[in-house]
């Protein structure tokens, strides 16, 4: 992870003297790690958190106690996304730590102090995404992760823990997990823990209160009785019984012991002042208007003639590319350009093109590599469905909305198609196309496809569009076929879209937010949605408050010997 | 609805100068309605909103075009109890309003720039259960309600609408109706509006987006199609295809057209400085430790002889009168007492006459009276589980934890049961009961028992749990049995009670509001749920931000000609 010395936009106005925060760049390596060590050992893999107190990547907060901050948390993000495309032989990963007595700390206390509210919230949602990340590799990708606790895993280790399949805890008369967030520091555990307490593993849930208000934790058998652990092992034998663990994943693992990883290369990538380029992905961004025009461009060269060719390709295979790009672009967007509030989304390319490549990802499915690359297309979706920033998708002539692309038109806030073509301007009038993918290869985080979660009141639609599917649908077809918001002709495009665009920038922030919170994810709810939607913003509220972040307020007064002081009103 | 004098705790500190909050009261009744009209014809109830603009609950606010306060919505609240209980009769009611052109304004939004943060979020509670009330009139109670928009339905107007079943709007080119808090007032529409309109009538995401954002709404045909209302009628017209409307649903009705009443009699209530008594709900208030001990008394009388004497007794019948006296009580504290954040939760009486009572309910399901007590204890304690004070029940001799008072420890975050006596006290050890009522009948708002809740790790505990119903518990068995979470013995009973509210009492008012909102709730979500975990905690962010609350945020400027400014940044 690098750091350019580009501040990222204005300091906090009104909130703590924090230094400004750094622009951030989530590229890293693991020969750069300065954080965690990743250990190859057969088929199981060795995470070891080992966290490099000066290593921090705001000036202000020493790194004690394992703790960790963003920087470690895009280390740790690399480390899931390599192990899943770099090492397929890799059946199980086993985090652990390498320090004494403590395993994690959590979230560091100070940096969160100094830190402003869109720092903190942006900080919890991407953690949380890695979480999300973790668990879905040892769902969908035969790599279970196992947390191998030998010390005590406080706050956010404690809730890194929880995103792993099994819970090993050293029983040692000390280690504890911890959910310490609340009696310490008038916050909620930030990224999942509570709802991962009685949602995931389903701890009862007035167990759940003792625990999350008892800052010291459980240990031993009352934290396997509790359900908050899967075993207490005694020191001497903890290697021994972690490595049995690690045994029986691989050996579950449908992952191909002798597969050929492929590389994820260095993003190329150029940032600009008003502009941020990939090879396949280009975001322009007008600070005055406060948009990004984010332009996704579909295969420049024929797809690759069958599976080989698709791992011969590896990271320069388009749905790949486009995924590592995107990825980059929303999380670069979402930390360093917090006042860039809407999101134009556009396409530039070849239907076609794009949909022969979506049939490489449907033929061969069963391989690891490809289901790797739909998996990581979803997460990528998933990360756009979760962005607190409103997404217009514009669909114009020479687009290639279609089958994984489609999506974005599908994941924003709303739609706009041309009618027809500009007066005076070359080329067909644009068109949409339904691709496979559409019906349920790319759900959303609340585990329904995008089509599903659009058309709920009128769920026959879905079935009459997957007999669409590979037809070029014109803007009058969209429209009445319920996909996309708007449809002007040439007359009207330019004013509408523009005034919805003003339109936008000229409302609260705040409730937008909110209400995208809220109207993107009607129907069921998942552990991903109750973390995203509901305990996210019982944290935001909580954060904002100054029982926590005021100046005499539990996270502030956190470590100096003073108590906070409340106000008691309880809301 | 009547105010006394005493004012409730002390203004709100750092906030607007708002006149300070009157205690409120909860009575309300027809005669003394300043902003309702009840009127009943035949098997067809008329309730048309006529607000008194000078009627405010506070001073500060003329109550222009309709829009509402607290106090029009405990008239309403009022209302929809005495229609279900006095009017079995009553199939349908029609709401529909009493001036021209304009049938709801929504909440009054003077009021809502002054008020505390807690007032408004209590308000909006508040607001929202008796909205989920009216569904529960509909769909428990065959009382089908059908809002009749005689002109414009504004923000919490049109939530009004949404909470029924049925909405007709009058087709007269400028009634429509909208959802104008985002845009002009930089909030969510506060009362459901956004769940309803994606979650209950599953309008398309895209389209619920641009409703949300366009301040004057939508009118007509294009209301229909978007799902927004069922109708769109000519004015000449309307009133008759109201009737047709009601007419049909009072055939649906399985309310008894020649049925009784019963009359929801005046509480008996008295206030004193540190207690509110009740015949069968005494509470006790402690300001300095923050508590208030809630004594919910058994039955006094041997249960009526069969369901006419159940008749006969009316308000009086014991399940009836405690789910009018708790109701009451939770109101009351809710919005009076802010600070007392730890209700501790306690029962006097006999366990037999508590399940004799249980039998009779269990007996008589299908009498429409017994089904609207039945109903109204559900609510009731569902009114306890999104209340936002840690719930702590104390299990000791002479309790009567049986049946549906069982619920009440099992509603609580933490239950604490004496093994044994206190030494020296008279008295048998206490035991707890199961009863019937506990496997179904009364969900919580997520729609499953408390005890599914409680055993969603362990999910066939509750079938051998339902093998025990009736049997008397005692404190080693319940602790066994996973039905309480601590059971000490008389040596450490008074330390480890006083230990754990003292401790409560410690902690981060809104951090224990953020926390108990999680842990109750696990499992499935539904409307209700989402509205008070979701959409609530995104709204008490919102109000407590700048952008909305500040001096120059949104909710602060609206109606002074100037326009709000915002914080640009994106959380």
């Amino acid at each position: 992870m690098t750091l350019s010395t580009r501040p990222a936009g204005a300091p906090p106005a009104g909130e703590a003297a924090a230094p400004a925060p750094p622009r951030v760049c989530f590229d890293a390596h693991p020969d750069r790690y300065r954080h965690w060590r990743m250990q190859i050992e057969g088929r199981v893999a060795r995470l070891v958190l080992d966290v490099d107190e000066a290593g921090g990547l705001v000036p202000g907060y020493p790194l004690k106690l394992n703790s960790y901050d963003l920087g470690v948390d895009i280390e740790l993000y690399d480390a899931v996304q390599r192990l899943r495309f770099e090492h397929p032989e890799v059946g199980a990963v086993v985090v652990t730590g390498g320090k004494d007595k403590v395993f994690c700390a959590g979230a560091n206390i100070r940096m969160l102090a100094q830190s402003s509210h869109p720092w903190k919230v942006n900080f919890c949602k991407f953690t949380n995404e890695t979480r999300n990340g973790i668990e879905d590799a040892t769902a969908s990708s035969g790599q279970t992760w196992i947390a191998a606790l030998n010390g005590t895993a406080s706050g956010g280790g404690y809730e890194l823990a929880l995103a792993c399949e099994h819970i090993l805890l050293v029983d040692d008369g000390s280690s504890a997990v911890s959910l310490p967030e609340l009696p310490l520091l008038g916050v909620l555990p930030g990224t999942g823990g509570l709802t991962r307490v009685v949602d995931k593993r389903r701890v009862r849930r007035d167990l759940a209160d003792v625990f999350a208000t008892r800052a010291e934790g459980v240990r031993g058998e009352t934290a396997v009785r509790w359900r908050l652990v899967d075993e207490s092992i005694p020191r001497r034998r903890f290697d021994e019984v972690v490595a049995e663990c690690a045994a029986e994943a691989v050996a579950r693992s449908g992952r191909p012991a002798e597969g050929r990883g492929i590389s994820l290369t260095r993003l190329r990538r150029t940032i600009g002042e008003n502009a941020i380029d990939y090879p396949h992905v280009r975001a322009e961004l007008d600070r005055e208007a406060g948009t990004v025009t984010i332009t996704v461009h579909g295969p420049g060269e024929t797809a690759p003639d069958g599976l080989e060719a698709i791992h011969a390709a590896g990271a320069e295979f388009w749905p790949l590319a486009v995924a590592r790009e995107l990825d980059d672009l929303i999380l670069e967007l979402r930390t360093n350009e917090l006042e860039l509030g809407t999101w134009v989304l556009r396409t530039r390319g070849d239907s076609a093109a794009v949909l022969a490549h979506e049939r490489l990802l449907t033929d061969h499915a069963g391989d690891w590599l490809v289901n790797e690359i739909r998996h990581y297309l979803k997460r990528t979706l998933k990360r756009l469905d979760v962005s607190s920033r409103s997404l217009i998708a514009l669909v114009e002539p020479g687009s290639c909305f279609a089958g994984p692309l489609l999506e974005l038109l599908l994941a924003a806030d709303r739609g706009y198609m041309l009618d027809g073509v500009i007066e005076g301007e070359e080329g067909e009038p644009a068109t949409i196309t339904l691709g496979e993918t559409n019906f349920g290869a790319l759900p959303m985080p609340n585990g329904l496809s995008r089509l599903e979660v659009r058309f709920l009141g009128e769920p026959d639609q879905v079935g009459a569009l997957r007999g669409l599917a590979g037809e070029a649908l014109d803007a009058a077809r969209a429209l009445e076929l319920g996909l996309v918001t708007s449809a002007p002709d040439d007359i009207d495009w330019e004013d509408e879209v523009r005034l919805a665009l003003e339109e936008r920038a000229s409302f609260s922030p705040d409730a937008l937010t909110g209400m995208e919170a809220n109207l993107r994810f009607p129907g069921p709810e998942t552990l991903e949605t109750k973390i995203f939607a509901r305990l996210t913003a019982w944290q935001n509220w909580i954060f904002t408050r100054p029982n926590a972040a005021g100046p005499d307020g539990a996270l502030r007064k956190y470590g100096t010997g003073q108590r906070a002081s409340f106000d008691r009103r309880r809301v």
